[in-house]
């Protein structure tokens, strides 16, 4: 075994950081490492928390994992809203009080960029939670954006879903409609001290209500002040029931096993992107193609053949 | 020429909706007809819209539509924002606003989805820029949620991207700290008569005077209230303004170019995962993989290894 992958397994920081950070960067090393850190991952449960910028997101996932730590579990948290105060992205007095998981050794915090990464996040972050479980996590929180499809290709992975909203944010409710609803396994009212928070409730229950219907499980919705940490033990409460939901029901297995072919389309996605593209070989060819492109010679569909003749047996 | 095509090289809006259907659903009939279409694109220009929910993207659209009646000039709109009114997502008000450009033979406006598609929005998404070019529009415009690095991939291949920001939603200059900047070529304050525009720009102002240092352009600020039609003509000008910019520059052909490198990129992404996950001798081997990942028994790295090493000459 690999120095590196055997000081993760340790639990090392520096190492989970470095080991991260070769995912990021798609380094040549990575596969090697990740063949060892596979075998030893699957430990951890997984949370997703996803919801639009102002819900407060961060704040409950401070306060999520502040209860963990209490119950002596250790935590990772990988931050994927650019925005996030995990990030450094965020106000100054947010970034103060993160101070306090940033200083407590059973935390790992990383944040993860969603640019400059040719389809290459979503395996990013998969690698992200295997090493920071195999490090010896009990818990893995990922922080998302809940708008775009990659937001929700990450999200997936999750064991619990959670769908941060906030009263008064009128469009909320509509997004929902569009889509996250199929992803949440729990619906959190942040901000409850808010008005309105009795509208979206409603909102939200006759929304579950629709879907619900024929399912063995109904959502359920928690109220939360995580300013002032309020609900917090009640939203851990209901995560903990969904675990059991999923162990009971035998779903824990089967999305594990989606979780598992989702990591392994990423790599296959990666791979094949990093071969046409990177190699020098086809480089210059794909470079000669898109010239012909533009001028309107050739067209994209007979390259993209061209290509792929060039390499598939 | 193929039927389906020759009738969308004329315009015929049904026609014009089946092709984009074709591409959504990824058929087969899809290439051969792309292969003819590709030559009669280029045309049109493309204008990107984004920004978060609640912005007022879709009114902006619906009016700078409108505006481009007046000069005479055909518009596709492409939705990628499944709550917006041009997808039937919004409040009834909004939608009963849009028949005005419904009614209009002058305008095609398509609302695509962005869920159920294996990477396959933004080579569909693609695909309905060069259906609607190719049909005779003069402006294409693509409406999206600028957060998801999804929403991003569509955009970046538009000649001229808006971004839209509004007074008092405090989270908007962050987002675009975070990313957004590098893609928006003019900034668009909607909702310009709520109290709060005179800071929004101030900061936009200065985080313009930031990331233009060096270049040769700055990324003008237009204002409007969309709602009552105001600063409409000016935005249409500052677009306007930014074509001749990348023209005379040449910039212009260098974003063409990339538009098509993104293109082929998206099409040989989009060809190798319907090979591999598609193709019935790889999905039994590919599905007794998953079991086996999931079982500990084999690790994604080598799994991905060996479906590769089966397919790649």
């Amino acid at each position: 075994m690999s120095d590196l992958a055997s000081k993760v397994l340790k639990g090392d920081p520096r190492s989970v950081a470095r080991l991260i950070s070769f995912a990021e960067n798609n380094s040549s090393e990575l596969a090697d490492e990740m063949r060892v850190i596979h075998k030893h991952s699957g430990k951890a449960y997984v949370v997703g928390v996803t919801g639009v910028m102002g819900s407060g997101k961060s704040t409950l996932i401070f306060e999520l994992a502040r209860a963990y730590r209490k119950q002596g579990k250790k935590v990772g948290i990988i931050a994927i809203d650019p925005t996030s105060p995990f990030s450094g992205g965020a106000l100054l007095g947010d970034r103060v009080r993160m101070t306090d998981l940033t200083m407590d050794d059973g935390v790992f915090i990383r944040s993860m960029g969603t640019r400059g990464m040719l389809g290459g996040l979503a395996s990013a972050v998969y690698d992200a939670v295997e090493i920071l479980d195999a490090s010896g996590k009990d818990v893995v929180i990922i922080e998302t954006v809940g708008v775009g499809q990659a937001e929700v290709d990450v999200v997936k992975i999750a064991d619990t879903t959670l769908v941060v909203l906030v009263p008064g944010l009128g469009d909320s409710i509509q997004t929902i409609k569009a889509g996250i609803m199929e992803i949440a396994d729990v619906f959190v009212v942040n901000k409850a001290d808010r008005s309105g928070v009795e509208q979206v409730t409603a909102e939200l229950e006759s929304l579950i209500d629709i879907s619900c219907i024929g399912k063995n499980r109904k959502i359920p919705i928690i109220k939360t002040t995580a300013k002032e940490n309020k609900g917090i033990n009640d939203l851990v409460d209901e995560i903990e029931k969904h675990k059991n939901y999923l162990k009971k029901t035998k779903v824990f297995e089967s999305q594990r096993r989606k979780r598992y072919e989702a990591e392994l389309v990423e790599i296959i996605r990666k791979r094949l992107m990093n071969f046409i593209f990177d190699e020098s070989t086809f480089k210059e060819k794909v470079e000669s193609m898109i010239d012909q492109i533009s001028k309107k010679e050739l067209d994209p569909y007979t390259a993209a053949d061209e290509i792929l003749g060039g390499i598939l047996k």
